[in-house]
Order: structure tokens, then C-alpha cells, then sequence
């Protein structure tokens, strides 16, 4: 259906149909129980499962929170803001600007909220009703990186003693935390 | 609370609490009986109403659409591309390619559709349910410009022997659709 | 002559010679007459004639008018703003912001008028010469889309309810006006 | 008329009537015979003299040259492509790509010719009439320099020694040029 | 000196002299043993002390690294890519992409190691002797956001469930950790 | 080891590992006696020799002087602003801005200096010890033109009459300084 020789920016740049600028993949919620241990999940809507975003500088994303407490852990967005909107429940969010300053407060339903490029921020469901949300971003594929995950979890492995002093701990408790991380 | 003296891109740039990121204003329904002859209203989220959004790229609105048709008629944004997202109710949407090629489906709770900048397009709902759609666009302040009222209701007028050829029509039918746009 | 393994964009980026960059079309007048029910033409000077353009971001029209009221009828440009000089004759021509406003005046040989990005705008000719513009715009692709042809010429019809109601107007006008640009 | 208090990019940004998208100063030929040791002269249509360009991305300029070899010497635009189209007389151009290989031809009335942003290029005029050009940047503030005056007019003076070596030359054939572009 | 009226993107724009465009805070060693528990110190060349790097879109910075393992911990540029030259000793390198795989490496005087935009990445010195880097960005304002400062010492502070959470770690681990960040 | 069949802006996109983001050739010094007729030698890491900096906006160079005036000559970027740190020695250093006024002054080891975007700038060492400088672009390939090779040294020629022009002298020193600069 796409031409397979004419690319633009990686992306194939013939687009015959509708159907490259539809995506239905956020009608449904995620597993937020068995498949995450945060109690979140994010489904994208980028250039990869839509097409026709190719060169357009904007893609969506849901994220589904588990009631009392899902959280998206802290992590950041390295190419794109992320405007948020509450579909369902309630949030409490927030990003860190550089001075180590938190600016956050409670979202609710129909609400609005902006997590600046680059910068660390996070949301965790209050009540006992799963939360929904739907950002988008000034990117076709704005990628994630958790920063947990990116620290404690990555291979090869950030040395245990930069992470001991990174975080002001010992290395007993950074390969504690790596453990958890660990595959099996 | 903001520094006057300091605007950057003529906005404030000073910001001082998480107020500056959150909106509220998209939570509620907007009136689209009495106030729109279209069944139709649109909610913005931009850097006007969400100063914390100057510099970032990116913006939301909120549409609802009456049941049975309620129509946000065809219309461009100026400065960006726009990624809707059905948050009830159906849609049926599309755009306008170059060579006069409309692009469209039905769109339903949670899925997804793009308008690719700057490229004439519309919706109506569909159903006995009224619609409602979140949008987003890759600018912080993307414009709006409804067609029709564009051309038949600026101020001062598009002139009728223009509006005629362009139409391919005479100048009785401009007059008339050009005196139903006209302020009381 | 081009290596057509290696492409920018999706054009060509290995130019040889000096005809990359060089482009004749533009200097005869196009036939306004037998090929346009307008009374105008549009010839342009874009990426896809002038292959050196590839990634610089610039681009040039010429639109001929025929005298007494040749229209370069609304249309928008998706991805650039429109800086006209005037070759030849006299043009009246304007914009509409969003707001509904028409801004516009009359330009003369050698004169220059601004269209701003995405905005709907249009041209006529003034007297008995003919008129000439070359316009250049911030875009190597810029698009263009005539408001009337997208809106009643497409293909999938944009529905009739949806434009009466846009124009404000009854199915009948609506079918008469689609009935003009349908092919034969 | 303008708001002096809002500004964007430096610019003016409150624009209340079409003179704001509007520059007539291209219509008049400059003076190429008594201003000019080269033969040449370039009206700008910028930021500057047309504040509704302002954050748009694109400006215009006529160059006027004398008959028999009018000359737009050596120069380069810091910030921007130019699209040159020849609007009377014939022109020699041409532009020096990084690895001193020029690029050039004739190009005669109503034909386009493109220099790619910063790089060296000229224009001489050909034959017995004078030559014009109109030429268009993706800029709205491109800049000029003009490589000869920039090097041996320069204020403070560019070292002596310097261009010596440059040129490949000695002190006394860079003192001799030196003296032909000091202020009187 | 400045025209304090005259700003452009918030900063001045109307720059007198050399001095604007020079800056001299780079040519010292930072103390990077009693100012930083990480023993490792920046020192930034940015629009904030280079004003004529206001719009020109690079930066630069020195970063001091204490011998035997001195370490800039895991952190991220918002808005940049890094491009690093080791002025000095040794360093081992490495950033975090987005499926937590570390791409790093030795890099030692002479050498240059990239940190793509807005993805964490960490240094630390190797060997008896200091070592110092010099860094440039692709921005007048960078941004540096150290991710265990941001996520354990913000003000107010980040939950500690949900870093519990994050990390995979107790409420006594995140608590203790937290308490290092606390200003005395 | 790259996927030939993926490229992003004619670069290949898929990088394996940290080799694609280090480059070593920046750390011996270039032979500045025998190969520079100026006494000067430019060391690239653009997106040539490092393949990941494709699409990050952002490049180094090294360039090595000999002692005793050693001089990068009169050349701009036309893609790109330097910002350039010296690692060793003294420089005298400047660029020229349109009204053909120099900005500069002397830089020494650790100190930075910066050339805003397209401009015409120059470095000499100073004293008897060789100098090193270390600078970063806004650009993954900002591309170089020395002046006086672009304009005496090109093939074709720049034609000699229009070079006496524009340098205000004859034809004779013309072609004295162009035959210093043909290939034996």
C-alpha cells in the first residue's frame, strides 16, 4: 500500500487513505493490574502507529491508572511538552524544574496540565476510581524515559558506586534497587 | 505575580506556581444550543488562557457537538496540525487535500483522528448522544478560520462578483448567504 | 544524473550542476483564458521544478490574471506565508483574520503585499491590462487550497447538510454550487 | 498607531490595518550611477520597513543594475536562502559551494535562479539594458555582507597581515585596497 | 550599555561591543572538592552570562571532575543534545536510551563523546589525575536537570510512595535517601 | 553494521552502539606547517565522522595554529554560529557585522568566544607558543567558506572584472592573487 522506496525522515511518505491519519488503539484501557508493577499503563499514539503524524510535530498518548495510588513513575519526555487532560478520576501531578522545585497540584476530570520539554514529572491516581488520561506533544515521537527504570534497570548497568553517590546512599542499597530491576 | 517588564514572545515569562500550567476550563460542556447556529462550540487551552505554555509548542481545545448533526464547520488552523481524540459520543470527520480530495471516517469514543496543518476540515456528530472531542496542535497558539465566515462574513466584505466566480454562482446567492452572516 | 539512492526528504540531495538551482518556467504568461474560469493561473517554481530547493526553505510562484477582474480566487497556503510583488498591472487583494476581518488594498506594479501564513486570501485585477505576480513563500512545498473548490468540488463530497449549514443556506444552493465543479 | 509595549522578537506586534503588510518602496528603480561604485543597489523589503513580516518568516528586495556589467558584488546572507527571479535585462550569477566550485549561468527576464543560505554569490548585469531582479528569503531580517567591504573596509581594520595571507598577496596590494573603501 | 527597552526572546538585543560575545569564567578550575559532595563541578557559558548568544542557539560549559572516580551524576538537558570534549583526563561516559540500555564508553583527553537531546547521561573521572571537560549545546539555555537531586530533594518534596513506588524500594529507604537532599 | 536501507536525512538512522557517538580525532594535532599555506589546520566531528549526531543540531572542530600569527583566514558557516574555546595558546579573533564594523579583541587558553551565525570571522595565533582552539556549531554540518579561496580559488572562475570591482582594483592584481590560488 505505501510505497516502499520514498521515505521521508524514515517514515514511508505516500499515504493512499484515511485510515493513515485514524489510530483506534486508545478506545481501550490497558492492563494496569497484571502487566505493571506501577499500576499504570501508556498506550502511544506516535508516528509509529500513525503514520500519516510523519513530519507533522504532534502525537497523542493514554495512560490508564490503577484506583488508589496507580502511579506513572517520574520520567520525562526528551523531545516534547506534554499537555495532559483528565478523562476520568483524579491526579495528583507534577514536574521538577531545575532548581529541584516541584511545581504540582490535584487534576480532575476535564482538566488541564502541562509538563514543560525535557523535564522530570509524574502523576499518581487519587481515590478509588481508575484515572484516564490523554496528553499530547509537540512531537511525532516524543519518546519516554522513566527515570527509575533508566538509572537502576539499564544494561549494561550504571556502576553501582555512581548511583551510591548520585543518591547520597551505599552501594548495598543500590544493588538492592538494581535487583528489582533485574530480568529473570 | 507575574514580572511585566519580562515577556518573551510578548508574553509573560516570569511564572511563579503550578497555576501557570493547570486549565480548568475545558471540564465543563460549552452551550451549543443557544449559542451557536452550528450545534457547535470549541473550549481553547492555549498560551491565552494557560500562560505556562509560551515557548512550548503546544495546545488544547474542547469541542462539543449537539446530537443529530451538531457541525464544527469546515475550517482551518493557521499554524498547526491538529490531533483529535472523541471523548464521546461519534464523529464523522475529514479533510481536504490539495487536489480537492476529501479524507474522512467515522470516528467513535477514544479514537483518534489527524488534520495535517494548516488544510480545510470538519466534523458532525453523529447519534442521539451529544459529542464531545479534546484537540491538540503543535503550537501554543494555532488560530482558527471557520470558511464560510470568512469569506462570507468579514468585514469589509469579500466582494460579491469574487465570491460569485469563486463559487461558480451569481451574485443574488452571495448576497443572500453573505446578509445571514451579517451582525444584527 | 542524480543519485537516486541517496535522497533528503524525499528529493534528490546530490546536485551537479548549476540546473539544479535554475528554473525558466516562470518567464511566459500562462494561458488565463481557455484553462481557467477564473481568469487566472498559477505556475510554480517549488522543489518538485527546482530540485536545489530541497531543504532551503523558500519557494516562488508567478499568477497571471486576465484583465478586468481576473480572480486568483480564496485560497490558503498550508505551510507558508505569501510575500507578493506585482509584475505587471494593478491587483486588489486582502486577507481575512481570524476574526473575521478583511484586510486588503489595492497594489500596483512593483508594489508588495504580506499574506500571512494559512490564511485565506485572494487577488483580482484592476483595468484593462492584464496582471502579473511573483510571490515567494517560506516553504520549499508551500500547498495551496482554494477554499470553494475544497469545500464543494471534493471528492468524497463534503456532505450537503454540513455546507448548508456552514453557509448558512438550503440543500439546494448547496447541490447547485457542487454541481459547478463536479467533472464531466 | 502601533502598541509600544507589546512587542514580539523585538518587533512591534499589534498590527491595526493592511499598511502593516504593505511596502510600495520596490516600485522605484534606484539610483545605480551616482550611489554606487558598483553599478548596483538593493532596496530591502524587511522587518524593517514591513512590520506585518514580523515572526513570518520571509522578505523580498529589488536589485537594480546599470547596463553593461552593473554589478552585486561578491556577498552572502547570513540568515537566509535567496530565490533571485530576473524581472528585466539578463543577468550572470552564480554561487561558490564550500569546496570553491561555482555554480553559475545565465538567467534572463522571468527566469529563477536560487543561492543556498550563506553561502558566496554575485549578479552582473549583461547587454545594454539595465537589469532588475526581485529576490525573496525564508527570513524576515537576512542580512547582507558584503565579502569585499567586509574584509577591507571593515572598522576597526581587519589586520593587514591577515589578509596578506589570505590573499595570498602582499601589505602593500591589501593597504592599496584598503584605502579604496576608507570613509572620506 | 544595553538598551534596557529593547529585548529580544526576554534578553537584551542590542549589543555594543566584543565583550557581548566573550566570556572568560571558563578558563579557571572549579573547586570540586568543598563545593560538591560528587566531586565534580559546571560552570556555564550560556545567554545567561554571554549575551550575544542571545538567538544563535549553542552554549558551552566546563565541568570539573575530581580525580579517582569524581562524578557528574545521572542528568539530563531538557533542551539539548551534548556534544563533550575531554580537555583533561580520563572519563567514562554513557547515556541511558529509551528501552534502558547504557550506550557508554572510556573517553580520554582529546576525545568526544555526544549525549543526544533530553536523554540521561552521567560522567565519571578515571585515574590519578583531575580531569575537565568542555561541553557544547545546541541552545542559548540548556537546562540541567540532576535526576536524583530532582526526584529525592524537590521542594515540596515528590511523595515518598511514589518514589517507594518508582524506585521498587520501602518508605525507609526513599525516607533516608530524602534526608541527604535536605537543606541543612 | 548500519541498515543501509535506513536513512534519516541521507545519514543512516539505525546506531548499534557508543561507537556511533564518539569520535577520536580530535585529540593529535594537525600538521600546520607543511599542508597550510596559512599556518592552520581545521579537524571536523560533524555528522561525517560521527553518525550520531544525526538530527541533533550540534558539531565540533579542532583547529591547531602555528606559533607566531598562524591564521584560520576570513571564512564564515553557513549553516551555523561557532562558539569557540581555546585550549591552548593566545588568539586574536573577530568577525565582521553588515555595516562592516569588526567586534573583537584577544582570547586566551580557557577563554570563549562566539560568531554569531554566517558571519565573517578570523583567528590569529599570538606569541610563540601554537594555539588550539576547540569549537561547537548549531548544526550537525555547518559547512565552511573561506573567502578569499571562494572567491580567487573557485572553478569556474569568478570572473576577474567583476572581482576588480568589487575589491576596487584592476584586473592585473586580480589575476596575480587568482593564480596564487590555481591548482598546479
Amino acid at each position: 500500500m505505501h510505497d516502499a522506496a520514498l521515505r521521508v525522515d524514515g517514515f514511508p511518505c505516500t499515504f493512499a487513505t484515511a485510515e493513515d491519519f485514524f489510530f483506534g488503539g486508545l478506545a481501550k484501557a490497558a492492563d494496569v493490574y497484571s502487566g505493571s508493577p506501577m499500576g499504570s499503563a501508556v498506550t502511544a499514539a506516535d508516528v509509529g502507529t500513525l503514520p500519516g503524524l510523519n513530519t507533522l510535530g504532534v502525537s497523542m498518548a493514554r495512560t490508564d491508572y490503577a484506583p488508589w495510588g496507580g502511579v506513572n513513575p517520574p520520567h520525562s519526555h526528551p523531545r516534547a511538552t506534554e499537555i495532559l487532560f483528565v478523562l476520568d478520576g483524579t491526579l495528583e501531578v507534577g514536574f521538577v524544574v531545575a532548581a529541584s522545585r516541584l511545581l504540582g497540584r490535584t487534576v480532575s476530570r476535564g482538566e488541564v496540565f502541562v509538563f514543560p520539554r525535557g523535564l522530570v514529572h509524574l502523576e499518581r491516581s487519587v481515590g478509588a476510581a481508575p484515572a484516564v488520561a490523554v496528553s499530547a506533544f509537540d512531537s511525532q515521537l516524543p519518546g519516554t524515559q522513566a527515570a527509575a527504570a533508566a538509572l537502576f534497570g539499564a544494561a549494561p548497568a550504571v556502576p553501582t558506586d555512581v548511583l551510591a553517590r548520585a543518591f547520597r546512599t551505599d552501594a548495598g542499597v543500590v544493588e538492592t534497587i538494581k535487583s528489582k530491576f533485574a530480568p529473570n
